[in-house]
């Protein structure tokens, strides 16, 4: 199939939804809007000549465990050093240490342009980006300027090593060990679960976060600190040559996702292994509080993705395809490509919609999260459990109808579409569960500051809305939602939190599409923007208005059930 | 995992939804309700005891080709043996040929268990029990003597062949040859792609029924007629010793289902290959039509077989996963089994109501099927459709929440939870697509008497849901619905189709979880019932009621919104 990443959408979103502009003339970036233009169409044309290539390869050869580690395909090794070669590691990383420091929405465009073409692959990227984020913001200057050259050159690749078998969700019951030794290095011991590229081949070495426990910490999560512990120690010339115990023993054999390697990772179990303590003792659930909101972020972002390359290819399918349309009256039986069936199309229109709604959360969401101002930051938290948990959901939703488009090709592993299905899976469930999300945001973000910061948000979706009356009721489905989650007993709340997570993401996607239709009218009557692109734009807004903001409006009852029918 | 049938349910349904004791009291069939009970049972301990320890090998090592054929893991060539040598092929067949002719709620039971314990594998069964019904309305007594008696013992299977490359949804464009020969054969010539046990090694014989055009046939599917055609023909002694060519040349590499081999088969491409009309000339379609209702509400059963198994794996691994909830305020953070954690909970309980909802509309659908007047006929044509695409919708949403609940372990393939959605998958789209479905639903079930089938159905809902308000709206979208698409405009109809199957579906579902619940509230204070099993069904239909009913509410708006929201 023909991909390509949809560098005119990212262009419009990044300058009408995250509103880069206005983050450029702050004045903080030396960049202009044009050079942010280039920056979306270079990314969008290396992902799709180096990265979209390798997509099913990756499914069918994927990473290896042998006795010599954990190996990519040939491929992939080349695919990865032509990413270093042409500096697209260096995105978001500070200037001081080689990178651009690229406002974040900009930098994320370009991430999302390389999961676009290779989900799984781009997972080796991305976490090396919240590895340098943690090392810039809690590290030293010595760790600073040891560790953070090579990985925002991507020279170097980093990971975070938080789960253990008996600690999912429940980060308070880790139970790896850091014990102090001279020099300021501590003893680390502990075996973590579902390391992503917690070993592989593409770089010479792999700079681990792990949260541990130093001796007499406190139980549960006040008690973990966070160490750096690279797979091989640095030598006086600062290369990477003294082996350091920390090893993958084995990869999981999983659903989706095989270019990436999920591993069970062994630390100080057979010799000894060293790491350096980043951040405050004590302080390891607050650095990654530091990467937390950005990774969840970036998992919505992977939802999306996974969604758009879906749609791309059963778009092109029910182009391609001719069939009869099943007898109905007048209707006629004529062959036409399927993509004039009409129930073919509401699955088309669906993907669109739910594709380009949850997309322009995660850029306006970006946007927020590149600004400094209080009421961006309280809205940047606010939707950034919206963004992972409903990009995400639309990942799998949108994957799932693409397959149903193919009919029964897309049973077949061959045609690729069942791919997209078996990679998304894995997104409502790592970096917080979709069900932690939702607890975060009905506890932390809306008991937290008793409501305020969505109160805020419904008053600008308001100024907005007022002739859309889909959004007009599901508004007030949500405010009334909220007033009744605010006071109700724990348990009632924690009941319908997943349901009004959705309300309020389909609310948010519905407002920012509907924003865009307005700004695509307008734009339509002038050049410069694809006549196509806008169309379909306004087409995926009226969907989404009429078609799935309803739907979210009848979670209501499923919102507000409260415990007693969860627990009868 | 520890898998059980749950024949209880099986029972109650039988009795109370099926109505399977009036059935037994009109006296064509020679048991007893406690008889029903005790196969019932019977067939639940059979297929928990060979068929259910099987799922994961079918998954793992699965149906496979080689130059001598099809195979299938030895395990399984014993398992279709007990199969055959306990009598469980003989349910549905007529007695003159050696069948029980249970009624037809009955036989269908016991199907359904078979399929929870095994659904990829119990295809060949099922497929089987089609090929009986085409035989026995459309053979001659010729054909009937020479084909049914080792059909009905499972000695032998079956196969419909209908897809080709160029068709599948669309049947008309069907290119296969049958020309005639002497002494009443014919000879076949053409590709099927997509049969299911089209080739494999449990029997001595396969028979397939193929599709295809007699010369000087009209185009379209007015020129098809269906032809028996055996793997080997039979010499004068009836056993199955000549070749006949028709053969297995390739088997697909699919997303699930990986023990049913779904085969290209080639007739008369290297070798003669000689079959026997069935049924008239040109009335090929019709013969499918006989087939095609049950083998519909079968695959909807499927969707639901694999929810149930998905169910109860995801609740077991609820009980035995502990770990501490996110805090929030006053909820504590004490450890605790994850079936504690509200939003667990909420999956649990949507796993269990949408499981039961819809498998309350196979087993209505089965009972109405049973019967032959006119009222029956018709409400069993309506609610095929239904039953079908729910069916087949719940297995996938359940089978994924069933992942969701498990975590990260849920992406693993050893737990085989991601196994249940990949085996889902296909459901919604064999047998008639689900837009097919839709498409029927609309167009011949609903235009074609315009709506008095749907109106007596919902007379008879409304005389039992006056309480239950989330009921009573759905049931007046629902009325108000199909008002619209009576008078709407093809294409506008067919835009609607699927919102408004869904909305159908979910009423029906709710009312009969409703019935149950006011069966099960009279029967908890009487003896006879595990009063858990009660217990589960009052919390299920209260849980579908308040929280599953007003989503399909909310999809009245999509509905109704006509093809110009597709196609602008």
């Amino acid at each position: 199939m023909s991909f390509a990443v949809p560098a005119t959408e990212q262009r419009f979103l990044l300058r009408h939804i995250a509103d880069l502009p206005t983050l450029l003339e702050e004045g903080r970036h030396d960049i202009s809007a044009d050079d942010a233009d280039a920056i979306v169409e270079a990314a969008a044309d290396f992902a799709n000549g180096e990265f979209a290539p390798l997509l099913r390869a990756g499914d069918l050869e994927g990473a290896t465990f042998g006795p010599d580690g954990v190996h990519l395909p040939p491929a992939f090794r080349a695919a990865y050093q032509a990413y270093v070669d042409n500096g697209w590691g260096t995105v978001g990383g500070v200037a001081e240490f080689g990178g651009q420091a690229l406002p974040f929405p900009l930098a994320l465009a370009v991430h999302d342009a390389l999961g676009m073409a290779n989900v799984g692959f781009t997972l080796c990227p991305v976490l090396t980006q919240g590895a340098i984020e943690a090392i810039e913001a809690h590290g030293d200057e010595a760790q600073k300027a040891r560790w953070l050259p090579n990985l925002i050159s991507g020279a170097w690749t980093g990971t975070m090593n938080l789960t253990e078998p008996q600690a999912g969700s429940d980060v308070g019951a880790l139970s790896s060990q850091a014990t102090p030794y001279p020099d300021g290095l501590y003893k680390i011991r502990g075996q973590k679960i579902f390391i992503s590229f917690g070993e592989h081949d593409l770089v010479d070495n792999i700079v681990h976060l792990v949260l541990a426990r130093l001796p007499d910490a406190p139980p549960g999560s006040k008690g973990l600190s966070l160490f750096l512990v690279p797979r091989f120690r640095l030598d006086e010339e600062g290369n990477p040559s003294i082996p350091n115990g920390a090893h993958c023993v084995s990869i999981e054999h999983k659903l989706g996702l095989k270019i990436s390697p999920t591993c069970v990772m062994a630390f100080g179990e057979e010799e000894d292994c060293f790491g350096e303590l980043l951040g405050a003792p004590g302080g390891g659930l607050r650095v990654m509080f530091t990467m937390m909101n950005n990774a969840r972020l970036n998992v919505g972002a992977e939802g999306v993705q996974i969604a758009e390359r879906a749609f791309q290819q059963a778009l092109e399918y029910a182009q391609e395809r001719v069939q009869s349309p099943l007898a109905d009256g007048s209707s006629g039986t004529k062959p036409r490509p399927i993509v004039q069936h009409p129930d073919v199309r509401r699955m088309l229109s669906r993907m669109a919609a739910l594709t380009q709604g949850s997309r322009s959360m995660i850029y306006y969401t970006a946007g927020l999260a590149g600004r400094r101002d209080t009421e961006s930051i309280a809205r940047a938290a606010l939707l950034t459990p919206l963004a992972k948990a409903y990009g995400s959901d639309v990942g799998v939703d949108v994957a799932s109808i693409g397959i149903q488009v193919h009919g029964g090709m897309g049973y077949i592993e061959e045609t690729g579409v069942a791919q997209h299905l078996r990679d998304a899976r894995i997104m409502p469930i790592y970096e917080g569960t979709n069900g932690i999300q939702a607890a975060d945001l009905v506890g932390r973000k809306l008991k937290g500051d008793n409501g305020a910061a969505l109160t805020a948000l419904l008053t600008d979706i308001s100024a907005d809305i007022d002739r859309e009356q889909p959004l007009v009721d599901l508004s007030n489905a949500v405010r009334e939602t909220a007033a009744w989650l605010l006071h109700a007993e724990v348990n009632d709340r924690l009941s319908g939190s997943y349901p009004f997570l959705t309300m309020l993401s389909t609310l948010v996607a519905g407002w920012l599409l509907v924003r865009q239709r307005r700004i695509a009218e307008t734009l339509s009557e002038g050049a410069g923007w694809n006549p196509e692109y806008l169309t379909a734009k306004i087409a995926a807004a009226n969907f989404y208005v009429r078609c799935i903001v309803p739907e979210a409006t009848g979670l209501r009852s499923s919102a507000t059930a409260g415990s007693h029918v969860l627990f009868a």
